[in-house]
């Protein structure tokens, strides 16, 4: 039952992050297959580069194929839809599936490091990884100064304290799935609520 | 005789692939160790990445040593034969190396995953990243766009139609070192009748 | 002993591109997260692409904890004391800790390579992989063309001089330790002195 919750998960998480390489590359008027690619390695680099530093096989979009062809449908079906229904791809509509995929990769690959033995530091930062890489090569990709690193609002540092959360809740005697659960819904209500009440990081200014 | 086949056609597509990188690198005005560079990472990048990913090892470059040799040679004598025979290094004299290693890499990504025992689809995803991954790391590395997702004619959607090609051929009887050949030479017209017809894929556009 | 020693010296690497990642983020207003992540990324990432190509676990950084929490203290508190002492975050100054980490790096690279029983030619690619990888991605991350390709100044050169020099070494009847030691300083005096003589790579110019 719990690896049913954590690939249903996953899947959510692959979905939200899905929708936001989509809507960030159709925004920026690539073309059609530019739009499936960007949604899949967004969707899937965090993902895969944890795999890859855990020496795990085979990958979720190996494993779970069904959600490759998924993929491929909404990125091909999904700027339709946006035109047709005149929603505006805003850079603000962007940041609520990339909220919901930050807490549950976050979640998501900080439970997976403890489960492959990593110690808490470790897992923490291999959450931080999963949530935050497919968003940074998003970036890269369309030739913009990654978002987690440069705007200021706390990203990575959320991924992070929700990753010591997912790591506090452990000693406890709550089943695993409820604490993934509360860390993933806790880390996306944060996010939003500090892109809500625009909370800034400090930056640094040098003259 | 397929192994050496194979073997021949890697060693081809890592040519094209770093004479692509090459004289793109050369055009940006790279020094001579950029160019060589930018040269390696074209040719290897997407084989590697493939490798990794299925966690095949000994690498291509790694196993085939003079390979690495052959490309630093080229790397540091081509830009001066460019230069001495006036050939203009613009972006269209790129596109024929570049349709060349398309064409050899997904076919022979294809292959390598369908042998390695992946299902068809991932099969033809490994193609699509070979074959794409080294050019979008040298678009990346010269600060660019990748022109793979954003020139809008078709690049990636050939090496995705080609893979499945090559995996239909699989169901007839016909030799596999024939499959892979008649896939490379496929997808290399395709990719050069596309862009001579300016082929364009559908774009998206929004206010 | 020599175990030890390697630690040390990679600490050192480690510690020499954190501070060139630090200062960079620093410079460029990147938030106090974002200069962590970068000063993380240049610090670690050669190291751990190594790693995945060499097919070593666990990387250094997840043995070495110590050194992860040693780089988020110091990417939390370096900058308040640049600020404070009015140094300037130039360009320059990052020359040096980026020519220590360069020869650290590429010395500590093709040893380990070496050591894992490759080919001399491929160990030094990899100490050239592990000494240019951080500061690519740094330079890439805050999307500017990296420098290893463009200042035009030999970097990746001197890697790639500085590891056949340490296979040489092999041949002679000293310590291991002293090679490396000898490889990894003659490396950061010769980065220091090409800065400081500004000697020019060649340069490709076309129409």
């Amino acid at each position: 039952m719990l690896e049913t919750f954590l690939i249903t998960l996953e899947a959510l998480g692959v979905l939200a992050f899905a929708l936001s390489g989509i809507m960030e590359a159709a925004r920026k008027q690539f073309d059609l297959v530019g739009v499936v690619m960007i949604g899949a390695v967004t969707a899937f680099g965090g993902g895969t580069l944890r795999d890859v530093l855990l020496d795990r096989r085979p990958f979720f979009w190996v494993e779970q194929e069904f959600w490759v062809w998924a993929l491929i449908l909404v990125g091909l079906t999904l700027p339709f839809f946006f035109r047709a229904t005149h929603i505006a791809l805003t850079e603000k509509a962007i940041l609520i599936p990339d909220a919901v995929g930050l807490g549950i990769f976050a979640a998501g690959g900080t439970h997976l490091a403890l489960v492959a033995g990593m110690s808490p530091m470790i897992a923490v930062l291999m959450g931080v990884i999963t949530a935050v890489v497919g968003g940074v090569l998003r970036d890269v990709l369309v030739n913009e100064v990654p978002r987690a690193f440069h705007d200021h609002q706390p990203y990575a540092a959320i991924a992070f304290a929700g990753g010591w959360v997912l790591v506090l809740l452990g000693y406890l005697n709550t089943p695993e799935y409820l604490d993934v659960a509360i860390a993933a819904i806790l880390m996306v209500a944060m996010r939003l609520i500090a892109v809500r009440l625009k909370i800034q990081l400090f930056r640094w200014r040098f003259l």
